[in-house]
């Protein structure tokens, strides 16, 4: 037995009693006769006390201790003389007459605190050292918390967790695959799963009604800043169910985790179509925690002699209540954000009113009554700033959202603590791509159209709508799913639309067709991000904090260095060579 | 609203309701004006019963429904004129008078049956309509029962379920690794783990205390009967903990699930050596079911003409208890069973006592009293067999333990629904191997010596024990563990034994004895193979029948075809080329 408490443990109603606990040296304090370490295990922190006085050799044992030194140590615990009140053991401190180095450290590479010294690379490397921070731990004990809770809300409703194959084959859809040489078969190549869709299908066709699993997906694509290329997914399907019974569980399962992990009860959950998300906030996943949706002010703007607005495809607007305060200075970085190249506007309109009344961008072409007219079309009021784009529609869009956003965090509007989810519906079921000329699932290939729809697949496939739905949090999308097409013919179908020929259809998804033959029940299902789920739910939006050993943005990890080389012979029995020397 | 009920629902508390059933037309029985449905979903299974006299129409399309159909019912609960005490349901019938074919179905492959026609190769094609058959769906309910109860003890123990990368670096030590090409990092292979070993040791210096991970893990291994490609591990480890606590700990989890599971419990288990498990039963596994242990006959039979026995390194025997009836015939057969190239023994000798008294196979070499003396020292009683092996110390052990489980088999012996697990303990820390002509960790390479044999480290390597442990579930090591190497010096000690040069040591696991320098905390774990933890528990041994989709014996998966071909493209992004063409 190496301890007796953890390091949370002890209070003023163990005094007097012989313990040992066992952890690392967190802090060492040395006032002349008396040394005070605080130790750290994963459960909290005691402090131990070693006076000269009363033993002499225990205390200069311990000034011999260095930072995470791991200790064992036995003794008393004592009433403190000054208490800590913010340390659940901050009445007591224990005084050893024992003292055990279990294994000694060298001076960590970075300071081992809440808030450290070492800079990212650094603490990738050294990750074990990185997950002591209470942060960091702190995020992965929550992970943990939130996946049991998952469990628990999804087995209570029946839902089975079936493991599927992670060793399957490579589709030629989607991102790209990890793929897998295979030495029994020469030439031949597992692929790592982008996600159990197709088997979570299966297993509906099996007749299992209700699965799930927090399962690790693979995508091989060029990472960008907090993607990973292996993630983690709370996988789900239902069988005999509509695209309302779907909205209604997982509702469930987002209010049970908002009620168990933050205590927050959001009541049930706005809806929005596709189409109104695009239209009201220029995005499928709007963060609803504040208002500023879009104003059209296409028709009211025009008729004046200011080109940018005559010449616009779209104007919009957002209203920045009681703004109007912001300086040129303020209102000009606005524009220079939207103008940065990742957004790209060529610039930004506004109205102010303040207490000398209205006062725009472009006084020059605008009457005061035509501007008048349009701050009142726009809903404005006294003290507001009214901001402005104009230009393609689909672009302007895009730019409005980003300003939308940078201004909500601007405002501090995009509290953390505060949780907006919001379900987007209706979908499109296709988009066009120009590149490839041909029409791609906007969802993926097995998403049902709306019945209503159907009939418009010939005529005017771009308008037809999936069911199909995203659950969006804080303007991230958490989840996302569909009802399933289950009928052979419309699939058929549907694969023609998407470019595949018959036997493209059949090589890659022709079990998936042929299952379908024998008795496929009505189906559907979602799937969550787990990795951006936990973060959010943490109050944080890097999930690579919610990670246990993430990969940096080159997909490599930096503690075990890989990838790597592999030997010659590894490659002799996998039937494959590099193509350059290494 | 697909459906008002499941099809294990509904009693004769439910009469006259009106209900909406759907699911899968599992049987049709047309008895001249009345035709009788089974309906079956995941749940159970209802009887629908259609009357021409009462509703011609329904009638009607009900005669064109065909086997494996998806259905929908609405209908009143009757209660049945016939009932059928072996169904939840078999009090009631629904009768319908709304039916709707969700989907039509093929006729199935193979009869979708407890006991099914269809052949091994045929099921795994069709592995979803093999998994409607009740004895594999309820395979996998069980197997996820078992990950639920295991995931709420662990849980309730403070443990930790977190999740470690699967895309990690090639270890030449252990089985080979599958290997995953990386398009970023041009010559460059990630690994998939063959388990999280050093992970979970990483989590213990980064101070979680308590882990656990239901994960899949992968070796590419020349693929025997019933092994696996991908499976999947209950992976633990504790800090701050000696041998004992994790003997306690997880026979602590085995035995909350066969309470759980199975309505048992054992009573603390018992314990042997590695030492005492190889001589009294030959095996490192042995099944306790049953007894047989080997009796020592080595001294006792030897002083005859009797060449085998004299000339034999060690003289074995098993006391086959009241079947001294076996015929000539029978223990022929017991003789062949044992010379069989897979088991190679040159003979089978034997002792008989039945009513007519003594009678050996070697008679004409032992005097009556000789022969008496040794039936006494073997411990028989009248009416019993003794079954004796001579030979080669090694080879003997081998194949009496290979007959005393053929014998258990046959007489009835290894009973499925009793359970007999057993630690064995003390195992060596190392064995020889004459091939490669060095020593090989037993265990792994981080396996912790027993303290009190350290010494012989450098003078005695093989005669050093291990602080290992095996769980053996009759006859089956389920699962295996050890105490960690947690100090620097004796680790870098290990590699060098195991012939690791320092640089190969460091590239392999440099990070894991980097980590050791800064406060690795004592440590120990245990990794369950669940797949056969689940099958043990469901009274049965083949694995494949507990996994969702597994692949056969050459690592292939029949239903999706996998592994294949990929893209020339995907080969030309991934920097490698094919050794053969296509």
């Amino acid at each position: 037995m190496y301890r007796t408490h953890h390091c949370n443990e002890l209070t003023i109603n163990h005094i007097n009693q012989q313990v040992t606990l066992a952890g690392w040296v967190q802090r060492i304090r040395k006032l002349g006769a008396i040394t005070f370490i605080d130790l750290r295990d994963r459960y909290g922190i005691t402090q131990l006390a070693f006076y000269e006085d009363a033993d002499k050799e225990t205390f200069d044992q311990a000034n011999q201790l260095g930072r995470e030194f791991v200790i064992q140590a036995t003794g008393t615990v004592r009433e403190r003389a000054s208490k800590n009140p913010n340390l659940p053991t901050g009445d007591i401190e224990v005084v050893p007459h024992r003292l055990t180095v279990l294994n000694p450290s060298k001076v960590p590479p970075f300071t081992i605190e809440d808030e450290t010294d070492g800079g990212e690379e650094l603490r990738m490397k050294y990750r074990y050292l990185d997950l002591r921070r209470s942060p960091l731990k702190n995020n992965l004990l929550h992970r943990y918390r939130v996946g049991m809770e998952v469990r628990k809300y999804l087995d209570s409703l029946g839902f089975v967790d079936i493991e599927t194959p992670f060793l399957i084959k490579s589709t030629p859809e989607g991102a790209r695959d990890f793929v897998v040489p295979s030495r029994m078969h020469p030439g031949h190549f597992y692929a790592l799963p982008q996600s159990p869709q197709t088997f979570k299908q299966l297993l509906m066709v099996a007749g299992f009604d209700r699965y799930y699993q927090i399962v690790r997906c693979f995508r091989d694509e060029d990472l960008r800043a907090d993607r990973q290329p292996e993630f983690t997914q709370i996988d789900c399907e239902m069988a005999f169910v509509e695209q309302e019974d779907i909205l209604q569980t997982f509702e469930g399962l987002l209010r049970h985790l908002l009620r168990e992990i933050k205590g927050i009860d959001t009541g049930p959950f706005p809806r929005i179509s596709y189409h109104d998300a695009m239209r009201l906030y220029g995005s499928d996943k709007p963060d609803i925690r504040f208002g500023m949706q879009f104003i059209d002010l296409t028709r009211s703007a025009k008729g004046s002699e200011f080109k940018v607005f005559e010449e616009a495809e779209l104007i919009l607007a957002i209203n920045a209540e009681k703004c109007a305060h912001f300086t040129r200075k303020q209102i000009d970085q606005l524009a220079e954000y939207v103008k940065r190249p990742q957004i790209g506007a060529s610039g930004l309109a506004w109205i102010k009113w303040d207490e000398n009344g209205l006062k725009s961008s472009f006084d020059k072409f605008f009457t005061p009554e035509k501007l008048t007219h349009l701050a009142h079309t726009a809903g404005m009021q006294q003290g507001d700033l009214l901001l402005i784009m104009a230009g393609p529609a689909g672009k302007t869009r895009k730019a409005l959202h980003e300003l939308r956003m940078h201004l909500g965090q601007t405002l501090g509007l995009r509290n953390p603590d505060q949780f907006a989810p919001l379900w987007v519906l209706d979908f499109p079921l296709l988009e066009w791509d120009e590149e490839t000329r041909r029409w791609h699932a906007m969802h993926h290939p097995f998403t049902a159209p709306k019945p209503e729809d159907i009939h418009l697949l010939d005529s005017d496939p771009g308008s037809v709508r999936a069911n199909a739905y995203d659950l969006v949090l804080n303007g991230n999308e958490i989840g996302g799913g569909s009802i399933r097409i289950f009928d052979k013919a419309l699939q058929n179908k549907m694969f023609k639309l998407l470019g595949f020929s018959e036997e493209k259809a059949r090589e890659q998804f022709g079990f998936l067709m042929n299952a379908f033959e024998y008795g496929a029940p009505p189906h559907g299902g979602i799937a969550f991000g787990f990795d951006r789920l936990v973060a959010l739910l943490g109050g944080q939006e890097t999930i690579r904090d919610f990670i246990a050993f993430p990969k940096n943005n080159s997909g490599r990890d930096l503690m075990i260095d890989a990838p790597s080389y592999i030997d010659d012979q590894q490659l002799h029995e996998l039937h494959i060579t590099l193509k350059y020397a290494q």
